[in-house]
């Protein structure tokens, strides 16, 4: 049997935008554009050129995209011509492929919002696409309100959606712009909308999560017969943000009915990249992914009861619903319980650390990481630590060097000039064979900025280690994560720091401490120890 | 019309303590468990009584709760009597009022994870309910995998959700246990499953978020005729979690078609005070709530596209489908657009500083918010600081005092006894009028434990502020948020601290800086200043 095309529509760059606390540059724009281009959507929408300097600047450049690059505005306004309408010059200057236009379809926005006449608004609606119709761009019509125009007076709600539709737009894309509509409702309309003579291949869906239901109002418009999906990775959006793809994407490919009746322009492949695009957004974001995200979520694969992990070990189906690396995601089943051991063994092995099966110590790394767990350590995000403390229980990790003790100082005064300037000085003793080294660093980086007591004692620290320095030489700081694990008075932070080297290979360590100096120098000694055990130092 | 009654079983202490990373202590168990009878669910299951030492002590208490509290346990195991099956047996000493059990409806997993025939497992079901009904609990059936199962073999799932109903269960709960079945198809069993008789008032559901669709699964559900929805708090659940009682519960008592269907045992003034009893689990758990949550988040009501924005302020109704405040949220209109203007003279005089609409300082605050947010600074958690920041920019912060110096140092060494301790301590110089006060502290707490540099900061700056002291006796920190705003080498810390006074005020402050110890300062003296403004010193 062929498959049905199914066409999908990313809006990350415009309505993603819409998130409060978010504003791509460019060269985010960009980085995203290409990521969303190899994962295999068919348009882009890269905002709204003449709105946003941002937005003109990013479609300035030529990706040479695949997928469709789309600009986003509004139909011309009442009283001037289409031709003479500025704001819609300014969409059509960007000189995308596609255009997509926001008008209303809701008789009491126009009256209110607006303040024009119901058939203004048709006429405005109607030129505004013979416009760029004209101009040869594919032409998409993104009905606002249409949900709640259509409960409120369906004949004029259809009547928008004809005249966006004869006046030559490809794509109908129906708005519940509010979010506010339920699953039951999106299909129901939309199947009203395709009876009453406008194509389910011509139409669209845009949804939003204000009920949490964006997801399954989107797949309720395409059991109803609608073809195009909008939607954002990682859901971002206005307020509850869009319909998340990173969701309907693996759902569209991997679950019936759709998987067996649709297309899309994502391949398996493809679908296997999914998690780290998701990653790459957080990341430039500086947001901490969702762990519960579907299907990308770092516990989404994860089986903590204890019925479920020993049910997992004799067969991944009986509690998984797809396969984790079909979405480039990894089951975990927690170390806390019996099945624990033999997924600790896996861990180590993957580590080059034999360890028989039956060997008590594993019973013993367990209950530490377990108890350490509880003071606040994280092991998950800190592969490298999580292996220090299994061959330290194995004996397996040799004392290079040790600390006698350091001092941070950070002071805050006036100088000369009368500025307040702060600076922060570090020294760090160690001990190496019978050596004893002493040295001190202040944290100033090139443009003169006090970059505080962590970086200045990372400098001490790796200034001078005597046998061992050759092996950390080429290695630097690239990340700095604190969490405060426990609120109040009593708080205790949790450092992880991650490293690299010059071959590009990175490591994670965590320190966990009230004081949030010593956590990180906890996090430092793990880098350091890691990185010379891996390049075999003795 | 007499509306049908619809009943939500909360499982935020059972499923939801299956996240990853979440343990809750019976202190907490108590709290949430309030907090949802005060909240108005039908049952509360508190944990699975003997596999757990925190459950058993939790169940051990008596909160005398208008919910009925529920323990959660297993039918009994092939092999014995339901009377001699020691793991039920906990279950049933527990005491409570209704006793949930789950047990196999997927013949695979009745031969591949139990091990037993598909008739052992049909007896287990019917014997281990008809001995808790005989103890006169209300029982429930956790069908689990039912959804799979159906699909797999319809006949025999049914025949075990017979089984448990001819026992004398009262409900039985329709478990989409791997979260892989979509709504349509939920629906669509769920249906068929009261076709076969087993009746609608007698059906829970059971929903977990792995495509992303467990609140619309449970609608489904109901929509089909289900009475009984099971979730939890915020979603929290085994892998990407349960189906979210705080996104569900709005939506069922303001949105039709099940407003005016419906009733819960949840009123609209306890709805109003649903936004906290969500962020009370996220403080309970340190998360940072999630700014996108449906009805809950911070950015629900966000408006942040320059056309919502200006609409909204002609007649909310436009951009909202309901309004914030039935759910205990409020609008935010971002500061940064014209709307903005309105929106911050209204924050303004909610903090008690009246400025004249015209006033051109305003736009300049605006700015200067604008400007601070790039840097890494959230106003939105911060109000104090806000309030100073306007102060400042309008003359009415007075300087009581400026800090001339500090110098903090953390120094970790070897003691007498060989153990390794470190010691933070500050010294703060100050200059009240023309009199300079030097203070010096260290931040040994109680136990023995160094708290850290900020700690001594703290403890320094409010040991001598001469006149002023007397202010700040009182006060104390309750909170410190660390934050990283950018990743990498450059990173910057954004720092927000909870101050209150004897009389429970609370107010937060935030400073950001590269250095640590100066970002955590910037919070401290904004968090003396403010309460120094708010007591009217001079």
């Amino acid at each position: 049997m062929t498959k049905t095309r199914l066409y999908l529509y990313d809006t990350t760059l415009r309505d993603g935008q819409q998130t409060q606390g978010v504003q791509f540059s460019t060269a985010e724009k960009i980085q995203i554009a290409r990521a969303l281009d190899a994962l295999g959507v068919d348009h882009i929408e890269g905002g709204w050129p003449g709105a946003n300097p941002t937005d003109s600047e990013f479609f300035a450049q030529d990706l040479g995209t695949r997928a469709t690059m789309t600009a986003f505005g509004m139909t011309k306004r009442v009283g001037r011509s289409a031709g003479n309408d500025d704001v819609l010059a300014a969409v059509l200057d960007a000189g995308t492929a596609a255009v997509c236009l926001v008008g209303k379809t809701h008789e009491f926005h126009v009256t209110t919002a607006l303040g024009v006449t119901l058939e203004e608004n048709l006429t405005a609606i109607a030129e505004s696409f013979q416009h760029i119709t004209a101009k040869t761009r594919e032409a998409l019509f993104d009905a606002e309100h249409f949900f709640d125009g259509y409960r409120a007076n369906p004949k004029y709600a259809l009547s928008c959606l004809r005249a966006a539709l004869d006046a030559g737009a490809r794509w109908i894309v129906l708005c519940d712009t509010n979010g506010g509509t339920l699953p039951a409702d999106v299909g129901r309309i939309t199947g009203e909308v395709i009876a009453a003579g406008i194509p389910g291949d011509r139409l669209g869906i845009h949804c939003h999560d204000d009920t949490g239901n964006a997801v399954a109002c989107s797949l309720a418009a395409v059991d109803a017969g609608a073809r195009q999906i909008q939607g954002t990775l990682n859901g971002l959006g206005e307020r509850c943000g869009n319909a998340n793809l990173v969701s309907l994407i693996p759902t569209l490919l991997l679950k019936d009915p759709y998987a067996s009746r649709f297309e899309t322009g994502v391949t398996l492949q493809a679908l296997a990249g999914i998690l780290r695009t998701s990653r790459m957004l957080d990341d430039i974001l500086n947001r901490v992914p969702s762990r519960g995200a579907a299907y990308v979520g770092a516990s989404a694969f994860a089986h903590k009861a204890g019925l479920h992990a020993s049910a997992i070990l004799k067969d991944p189906t009986t509690y998984e619903h797809i396969p984790p690396e079909t979405v480039g995601n990894a089951r975990i089943i927690p170390m806390s319980n019996q099945a624990g051991q033999s997924n600790l063994r896996a861990r180590l092995a993957a580590a080059g650390i034999a360890v028989e099966a039956k060997d008590p110590r594993l019973g013993g790394i367990l209950d530490d990481i377990k108890l350490r767990e509880d003071q606040g350590y994280a092991y998950d995000g800190a592969q490298a630590s999580f292996e220090l403390l299994a061959r330290r229980a194995l004996g397996l990790c040799p004392q290079f060097f040790e600390v006698k003790r350091y001092r941070v100082t950070v002071e805050r005064r006036k100088n000369k000039r009368n500025q307040t300037v702060t600076l922060s000085e570090a020294v760090v003793v160690v001990k190496v064979g019978d050596k004893k080294m002493l040295s001190v660093s202040e944290s100033m980086d090139a443009s003169g900025t006090d970059r505080g007591p962590v970086n200045a004692l990372w400098k001490a620290l790796a200034k001078d280690l005597g046998p061992y320095q050759a092996y950390i030489d080429d290695m630097h700081l690239v990340d700095f994560k604190v969490r405060i694990t426990q609120g109040g008075t009593e708080a205790v932070t949790r450092v992880i720091i991650d490293s690299e080297d010059s071959a590009g290979k990175r490591w994670s360590t965590v320190g966990v401490s009230p004081n949030i100096v010593d956590a990180s120098f906890e996090a430092l000694l793990d880098a350091i120890t890691w990185k010379l055990i891996r390049d075999g130092a003795s």
